[in-house]
């Protein structure tokens, strides 16, 4: 039986892309919302799932964070995608071009192109959902910020290609599933894990000095608001190692000890594609 | 003569609210975007500007983060307000209302409300903008999410009151100034910095332990990625407390010389309004 795999967006979405590459021949499904995928991977409808977490030149896809707070899923792989953008408009069309849509965040990689040609931006749910858009309602004075790949699909024409404002433009992907799936360390791997600390001085410091005297990597560290009060944060720390080392285990169980809650999302290899 | 202080969005937007607040009698100047803020207040064209820094429930406003970065402003005051969101419609309209329009932050504020109710989001620039869009553009089927200033500033009619899913809602502003003016310590301060430093095992605890062993309090810190090197980060680091503090001072110089990059923010007064 295939396995189903979900991604958000619409077809031609980079996500897509990513989920082709490591699900090829198997259910491919575009949803919506995050909020859908992350409920119906809790809910065994689909198998796995390939979610943005991060982007080099944005920062980390804030709604993915608070979802991976709340659920029950584990990050079986991570990968990084270099991330090129088109400008794509109607076929034959001779209009100026005065709007643009796409993504926020495909908005917000493009921001000094948009500014530079003096276009209105307008932000839509999905990059490839905007090439659609303006097919479908056939607005000829705007573009939309997609993949070459969403151009062929909806046979639009691409009049500008690699249009981000920085060429390093890379995005971190998870990919998800319910079940707790064991990885074997590949050498090349990562743990993620999510506390919440008092508010006392030296209480992060504590926590990180556990990684700090084993010499292990702190790779990245986020904060994000409880929603709960005010100005209180669970912390979001990525370390470079997998946890079937005993160093690992060791600092992890003895974070677990000093935080109010943890969390370990979990041990993965990274990949690029 | 009067002083001149911009804020991002319409008259009616939160980001106005404030700004009244502290300074009633000056010239107060909406302006589109950031963007056009930072520039005009670097180049002297404005005197001070009022701009959200970060919301409790959806965290860091990732642009003015990387904007004060890269600007040589300084933070002469904060303060934080109570976000209150209203449902907005048109004056005598019995139509059904199928979408929402209002800034992406304040939708994000009220999504399980505009779930519950099965509405499309449509986001906008600013809140008190898409109050004056579905006015001006007479869109009966549609709601806007605002102030109540907003609201009664565009003669709107208000169908709902405190649709924010969490009740904890507050925002976080600075009061940024080009001149730096020398604040005095009230008892209730913070300072604000922005470093970098070398991708080494325990490099961020050693640089947090020059705080933990003074006993200065951490309250903040956020990572955002540097753009021009993929997965290197800007910390941005909050502690409370004044830098005419010798042991404030005393840290912070210690911690220049540890990092790749520093910049100090401003030493300022927290406050409510």
């Amino acid at each position: 039986m295939k396995q189903k795999v979900a991604f958000q967006g619409e077809k031609g979405a980079y996500s897509e892309i990513v989920t082709m590459k490591y699900f090829s021949g198997e259910e491919i499904i575009p949803m919506r919302s995050f909020q859908d995928i992350f409920r119906d991977l809790e809910s065994g409808i689909v198998d796995f799932a390939i979610i943005p977490v991060e982007n080099s030149i944005e920062g980390s896809v804030n709604e993915v964070y608070d979802l991976l707070l709340k659920s029950n899923l584990w990050v079986y792989r991570e990968t990084h995608k270099r991330i090129s953008h088109c400008l794509i408009v109607n076929r034959n069309s001779d209009s100026v071009i005065k709007s643009v849509y796409s993504h926020p965040q495909a908005l917000a990689q493009c921001r000094k192109y948009i500014q530079k040609r003096n276009l209105e931006s307008i932000p839509t749910y999905d990059t490839a959902g905007a090439v659609k858009l303006i097919k479908d309602s056939r607005i000829m004075s705007a573009a939309a910020i997609a993949s070459d790949r969403a151009a062929q699909l909806y046979d639009m024409q691409i009049v500008d290609y690699g249009i981000e404002d920085e060429k390093s433009n890379y995005t971190r992907f998870f990919i998800l599933s319910k079940k707790q799936i064991k990885t074997q360390p590949t050498g090349h791997d990562a743990t993620s894990i999510i506390f919440s600390i008092n508010h006392l001085p030296g209480s992060l410091f504590n926590i990180l000095g556990e990684f700090a005297k084993r010499d292990i990597n702190l790779t990245r560290i986020e904060s994000r608001p409880t929603k709960e009060k005010p100005w209180e944060y669970n912390f979001y720390v990525d370390i470079a190692g997998h946890s079937s080392d005993t160093i690992i285990s060791e600092a992890l169980e003895l974070i677990e000890k000093k935080t109010n809650f943890f969390k370990i999302l979990g041990s993965y290899s990274i990949e690029s594609c």
